[in-house]
């Protein structure tokens, strides 16, 4: 059996460079050589014992690579094809991707929707911080890389641009529309990014970090306000002359939350792309007490090849430039100093990026 | 100067039947002679104390009648035309209005939307619950009853069938849907013909009131369920096979809010109709911890003639039959016995017809 | 080799049951055993050699049937399952399907679309009207049949009740629209239906054929119109006081191409399912010269399991009973005869059934 | 009577500025002072006489100005505001407008919509080359101009821009799309600058006008094609790698019409914004036979207060900028020099602005 160098979860705070076997492609999968990754906020979760995985999986979802092995029955790809892969795998072909609501794939489950179920990598089954990575689904999931792209200027397409522009997208921004990102890391930084490139005519970036709201400008944000100098949700009121259109929440706390519902106006939308732990209150008074025409709306990654091809598309014709989040670089040797850092916010981090 | 017979609220617990000034049409404005209205929930709140309005208001907000008056500036119309007007009244021109969120209305606001704006009879101006109303903005509220077509086929129409109807609209019904309707009061139970007016493939009705699951099976629920009777989430997941694909609230409480998040497939659509009081917990678990492509989408009521218009021709097309949900009439003189008894929820009472 | 009848397209009107291999699973392929098909109108040109296909093709394309054979990497289902197949088979994993645009399936081509590259059965692979079928991209195309419902009760949905629901749904019908049907064919029949799901609330058929006319007002019309007796765009606008919001084509034909057209109120939108030859033109006085905000929406059967299942349920729920649209049954041995029957329209026929 | 100088139709190929009465603002109404407007292409289809318009009639629809007179039961503005008013001016309160469809307008008419309703301007009523305009519905139609935003930053935005953009947003541009626009004219620049706007990652412009394809890479077009010198639908099908997500017309020829249609992928959307004359043909084969899941949308210009008062955002917060298509400006005296110039398209004029 050939080995492959991979980082493994062990225990709650216990992650490890360690040989595990090498995956081998079966029918519909394709093994890739990853040639770069990176550290997910979900990421620190997993090995914080704060979202639950198996022990001895290997962590990371956002894979760039070169095909190595291609199974039986997979078509049009070639040994040696540069790719990307998104975070989410969806299998094209349950009750919930043929529905369109592929993040909630439900492959191989009775039912045809499975929670999450589009989320594979580092969750369900081994992930991207690795030397070799088996693809699912991968008819429906290997996105052949453009000429002239590099890996730096896609790998974070695979997640944090693919959420961070779905907060625009969900919330269907239209032109003209004045949004609002509370929270600028960096999926909160890449949602600024999908409202500008969507057409809203004014984006407010917030945060209570400035360095990241100087990123946020350079995002495009037009505006941006720190929290913890000022009343933002009556800054943006007065700004926006009664309130955002759309609101999208890129952290997963109570406040954010709230906030956001706070600062729309009445019959806005309250796009939500944070993970949020324990019960979640809706303020009633900020709410219209249910009759306001508010929405909310959540959103998990999209993925598939479609999806990463379109956000290639985008990167490759200069519509959005994400090399400035990748702060950092690590050999996947070095991973675990890498997550430290990552996980202090040290150095003004804000993505790091793992070659294998 | 002219008066006429009205329903006055005078306190807390304290409406009577006083003689006020009868309305003159001024501007875009018309004055209507009431022929039929009806009691709603929400003047229970408002009698009870519980949403606040002016002492002196006349309340009511379900006004069918014929034009007594005219005021300048409305076209196409002639006193003695019959008319419905919806409990929403629009105006039509502000910046709500023309961005097609008229429940919102923010008519002479700064900022063009108004929370709740739309909604003035019976709240920031006189209502329905009298001989004459003055209808403002007439030029986009009066709806010419088409011939053939009864009061009370139609009053309905003004506040409840259209809020409920909104619940199955606002959730984006597509054909083959299964859909939950928590609660089956007057509302719930329009959005239960309104479900299966847009091509829900499974209806399914929840309550308490075994009368009430009987009237939603009239109108159109397949399957009805009991939930003093049985886990009526466990039974929801059941028959359809992992969740239904919308759940509807109307009602207005924590527990059908979170029964409706609690019954949905991965991916699902809450909509909800109730008006809520104090804080609302979306529960963490059944909300994929906000990764669950889950949508929460709330409506009030839909009104505009355009509005009453499409509804009078989906009941004289026998598309559906309100005129079951009225099950007791009063004339206006006798309209607080009415309100005990609707208030008490006595002898089956689902609809109080008023007739001035 | 193991051998099946089957119906092969040996020349312009020329087709026979012949002996021909029995079709064996590869990866991710199914075999069924057929039950029940149809012929179809398409089939009818494909004889009468207005659409080539390759001699020697197994026509047919509307499949019920027993699954005989898995191949590798189909999961979910076991031999002796009972299927509905759609007409269209989309792989689920390509661009154009990953977009939601199924039926122009692009499986195995470059730019990921291709023109009708969902339709494969009976048009670039052998088809239904055999003993046995082929189905490719099996886990997305074998939609199981409920307990209780027949095979007669579901072979319809698999092309013309999904096209003709279609028509509704792609014209994105709303409650209380009025939806004007030229021709009730097959798929005019089932469009009528459609539009009456979805919650139009005045269904107008147009034929010229007075036993269709009736049948469309079984299947829902609220009126219909022989235009062979009366002036049917004039009596549509009258009706309608201006226009229907929404007109659906079901024949393919410029005259009703342009009727539709004219029937429409500014703004209206023609919802277009024929399949044209030639030229088609748009006249620019029905058109507002470009600027009448009309909308013209051409859509080809949706297929996939999820579509099937869908539109089983409605089926099994009795939202609509399409049987007595099978007014005539044959034996695949008499096939030839039965599309003489079809291909003359005796008999009052409207779909015919085939059992193998 | 107090007189004014106004651009008045006098016969085909004859406007005089004359002296005609001053308008007076009755209920609804206002009356502002031009301070800018500009000359349309649909203004010399009128001089020319191939737009038919009565006798007297003042022409032009893109008025700037300031209010001068406020007829009884406009609320919210004071004589002396800056307004920008749309060419399109729904009254808010018809059928058409109630449903979201405001240029189809039916203020006044039995059946709620008037094919072209809401364009009033210069074609059913006074129009904005003149002193002063009277502004129908001004309610609906004023839109107050931002602080800091010059009168050539807005003016384009009441037809052409507002237009153009509709070209985008009509088809539904989405992040990732590629979108080619067929004709670089005033509208097909704005229609451009839409498409990347709404987050296009490629944007392809056509035209023979070597100047204008210059112009259309400033307003964001990532590739320029001249149809003269090249087949340009092969080109388009290479570069897209089997055609465009959207094709916008915006000339009104057949030649443009049909180029849009085979520049398309299956399934792709086709956004026509020309005027067309005589027969318009689809060409069959590049229409999937009528079951390509082609659309086709038209769009007249949108117009309304809101519509104003959100392109004006984009404008002022540097979303676009528009000034650089004004190529020359006139005074009102002077306009039929203006119009020589326009119409003979001499000195690379694009846009003409005309001062009174």
């Amino acid at each position: 059996m050939e080995m492959m160098r991979a980082n493994v979860f062990c225990g709650v705070d216990d992650i490890q460079v360690r040989e595990v076997p090498k995956p081998v492609a079966g029918i519909g999968e394709a093994v890739i050589r990853i040639t770069l990754t990176t550290i997910c906020g979900t990421d620190l979760h997993i090995v914080r014992g704060e979202y639950p995985v198996r022990l001895g999986l290997v962590i990371g979802h956002e894979p760039v690579g070169i095909i190595d092995q291609l199974g039986p029955g997979v078509l049009g790809y070639a040994v040696g094809d540069r790719v990307l892969v998104g975070a989410i795998t969806p299998c094209g072909q349950c009750r919930a991707c043929l529905s369109g609501q592929l993040s909630q794939c439900g492959h191989g489950s009775e039912s045809g929707y499975e929670a999450l179920g589009g989320w594979r990598f580092g969750n369900t089954i081994n992930g991207a911080q690795a030397e070799y990575l088996l693809v699912p689904n991968a008819q429906a999931n290997l996105a052949k890389i453009p000429g002239g792209v590099t890996d730096e200027q896609v790998v974070l397409l695979a997640d944090i641009a693919s959420t961070g522009f779905s907060g625009a997208e969900s919330a269907c921004v239209k032109v003209g529309d004045t949004v609002v990102v509370f929270a600028q890391g960096p999926i909160g930084l890449c949602a600024t990014a999908g409202a500008r490139l969507m057409g809203a005519s004014l984006v407010i970036g917030v945060d209570s970090d400035n360095n990241r709201l100087s990123m946020s400008k350079n995002m495009g944000a037009d505006i941006t306000l720190n929290f913890q100098e000022q009343d933002v949700v009556a800054e943006i009121k007065k700004i926006t002359g009664g309130g955002a259109d759309i609101a999208i929440e890129a952290l997963g706390t109570q406040e954010t939350f709230e906030n956001c519902l706070r600062s729309l106006r009445p019959g806005g939308t309250l796009s939500s792309l944070g993970v949020y732990s324990g019960k979640l209150q809706v303020p009633y008074d900020a709410f219209g007490a249910g009759i306001g025409d508010y929405k909310i709306v959540t959103t998990l990654c999209p993925g598939g090849k479609e999806r990463m091809r379109r956000l290639m598309e985008t990167v490759k014709n200069g519509r959005v430039d994400l090399t400035p989040l990748i702060t950092h670089t690590y050999s996947l040797d070095n991973i675990v100093e890498a997550y430290h850092l990552f996980g202090e916010r040290r150095d003004n981090v804000v993505k790091v990026a793992i070659k294998p």
